[in-house]
Order: C-alpha cells, then structure tokens, then sequence
C-alpha cells in the first residue's frame, strides 16, 4: 500500500480541489481566470464528483443561473428531483437551516396510480405532482421526459421554478432535450452531449450550496 | 420540441443499449465481438449510465469476477456500499427475491462513535461494521479508504466477500487504491484512472442483477 499518500481524510476534498484548479487550464484548453468565480466552483465541483475534466467544456450557464439558484435555497424553498438517488446525495445538511427540504415522488406508489390515470409516465407525474410544493430548483440528471415536462409546464406559464439543473445523460432525448433547455430564456444549467446523470445533478446543487 | 423522438418511456432503455452497441466498437476502438458476453453487459450498462465510452477501456475484470457476484447475488448474500446514493441506485426489486438486501452504514449515529473511539474514519468504521452481515458484494464509488480498509482485511484474513466492485472516483488515492486492487488475486471490477463514482459502482451492480 505504499503507494496511498498519507492524509488525513477530512483534507482530502480540498487537496483534489486544489489539483483541479492547477491542471484545469491544461487539461481543458480553457483559462480559470476567465471564468466566472461561481462558475469554475460548479465545474470544480462536477470535475470532482466525475474524476472528468470534460465537463470543463460541457456545462453551460444561464447568466442569472447561479443567482437564482442560491436565492432559491436562501428564500427556504424546496429542490425537487428526478430519481431518488439524487435526493440521497444532495447535502440535506447544508439545505435544511434555510427551511427547504428535497423532494423526489417517483416511487410514491400514488404517482404510479397518476401517471396511470392521466397517461403519462411516472417520471412525468411525478414532476407535475412534485412542482405544488413551493419547489425553487428543479434538479434532473436522468430522465429526458421529465425535463422535457418541465419546459413544457413553463412554456404553459403554469410553474416558474427559480433554476433548472437540466443534466439528464443517456441516448435517446437526453442530448436533444439539453439544447431546447439551453434555447430558453429562464435561469438554466445543463450540459451539452450525452453526459451527464445524478452525480453531475447532485454535484451541482451541491456546489450552489456551498457557495451560500 | 420537434427534436424529440417519439418513443414509449419503457422503449428507451433497449434503445439506447441497441444505440451502444451499434457504436462500440467506433467510439472505442474495440472490438465488441471479442469481449466475454457478460463482461461486454456491464461495460454497456456503465456507458449507458455516464453517456461515457471510454470505460470500455477503463473497466478491468479479475477472470471471476461476474460468475462470483452472480453466485453471491443468487446465495442470498447482502451487498454492502460506502455511500447512500448507492443504496438508492441499486435496484432492490430484483435483489430482494434472492433475499439479499443492500446495507449502508456511513449515516448511522454508532459509526461516528465508533471511528471516533478507534481512530477510523466514518468510511472505514462503516465498511468494518457493514462486513458483519453477511456480505457477498462491496460495492464502492466514493470512498478511497473504504476500498483501502476492505483489501487490508481481506489480506489479514478477517474477511471474505464474494466480489469487490472498487471504483472510487477522484483525485487523492482514488487511482491508486485502484491500481493495488487489480493486483489482487481475488475476484473484482474496477475501472483505472479517476474516473469512477457511484453511478458507476451502481450500474456495475444491477448489470450482475440484470445477468441473473
């Protein structure tokens, strides 16, 4: 084991931060120094949580995203979220004193009853159902469907959520429903292409929290 | 929304494995027909949760790995993680009729006692008390230490999993930890480099569930 280096856990994030600050403009063809302060955090943040300098390049801002996003969660509201892997990885810790919790209904067996009724799917339903609670960040990292929910609820003028983590990864829909995302003219950040996923979600909600 | 493809929710999944393996062996430089069948479906269900091809490349399987997960899936053995994400993302419904159950014990009030009076960390006094019950899989995305603690025991001869799918993400001791793991000769998965992360160690999990 002699090659493990010696520290102690507790400083083990801030070292990995620190070595992506230092390689960043290497490994990304970018310049930190011309980014936005609290936009490299984010990106910072998701280059830890995927060891994927890539997303250097992929990830893609609204102008008022980062501030949306962190008056949301200042004013106590709610993040809602796709799948409930996100709501476990989200730092309820740092959420909870300013009075917002995260919410996930897609395995609350009265959304499979809803989603049955109206046609659509349980990710559908469970969004619409989700957005009543006072919901200031919707975070999704998996399904196009929902995300593509989302902007279809905005569009209608029916919900208006402070900021959308639009980061959903895969094959079919996912690529096409992140540009519409980046076409819309409310506070957003997603990523282009097929990455992306719950890690990617929760890192970012993660880095807005900490930022506060 | 007219890029969207039209496409029942259930349909995507089958979709977007049809789209992976139509693309293999272009995107990787690999040959998909020279890869062990079962190896070839988890390297298809972790690119299809990261949107990633490189792991194809990445993904190192000790020669019994899959039939020893598989054997401890079916025994009814409980899978063990480092973090509760993962517990989220691994899919109970399938395990459950084998009468295992995933544990997670990095949360629980007694492991912080615990590490505290012996000097661990909460990962590895999690993993030492996770060992107890019955465990076939260990399962680690996040936790370098945990990885590190998990091969210690097993050289001093304290423990015996079935299977360790090791592949920590990350920038400090992630990649080295990785690299002693496959020089062990007991059965793992794991992925070199940074890359890694629980989307990861999920999706290697329930493709062993989904080959059952």
């Amino acid at each position: 084991m002699h090659r493990i280096t010696e520290i102690a856990p507790q400083a083990i994030e801030g070292e990995s931060f620190r070595i992506i600050a230092k390689e960043f403009d290497q490994q990304t063809g970018l310049c930190q120094k011309d980014i936005i302060p609290e936009q490299f955090a984010v990106i910072q943040r998701v280059i830890h949580a995927t060891g994927d300098f890539s997303f250097a390049k992929l990830l893609h801002f609204h102008p008022g995203a980062i501030e949306a996003g962190c008056e949301a969660i200042r004013s106590g509201k709610n993040i809602l979220t796709d799948v409930n892997m996100a709501v476990a990885g989200i730092s309820k810790a740092i959420l909870a004193p300013y009075g917002g919790k995260v919410i996930c209904k897609v395995a609350d067996p009265e959304i499979a009853q809803l989603a049955l009724e109206r046609g659509l799917t349980r990710s559908q339903a469970a969004i619409e159902e989700g957005m009543i609670e006072n919901v200031g960040i919707v975070a999704i990292g998996n399904a196009p469907t929902a995300l593509i929910t989302i902007m279809k609820l905005i569009q209608e003028d029916k919900i208006r959520p402070e900021l959308i983590v639009g980061v959903p990864v895969g094959f079919v829909n996912a690529p096409e429903s992140k540009e519409i995302l980046q076409e819309q003219d409310f506070p957003f950040i997603t990523c282009e292409g097929r990455k992306g996923g719950t890690t990617v979600s929760v890192a970012i909600v993660n880095a807005l929290l900490r930022l506060l």
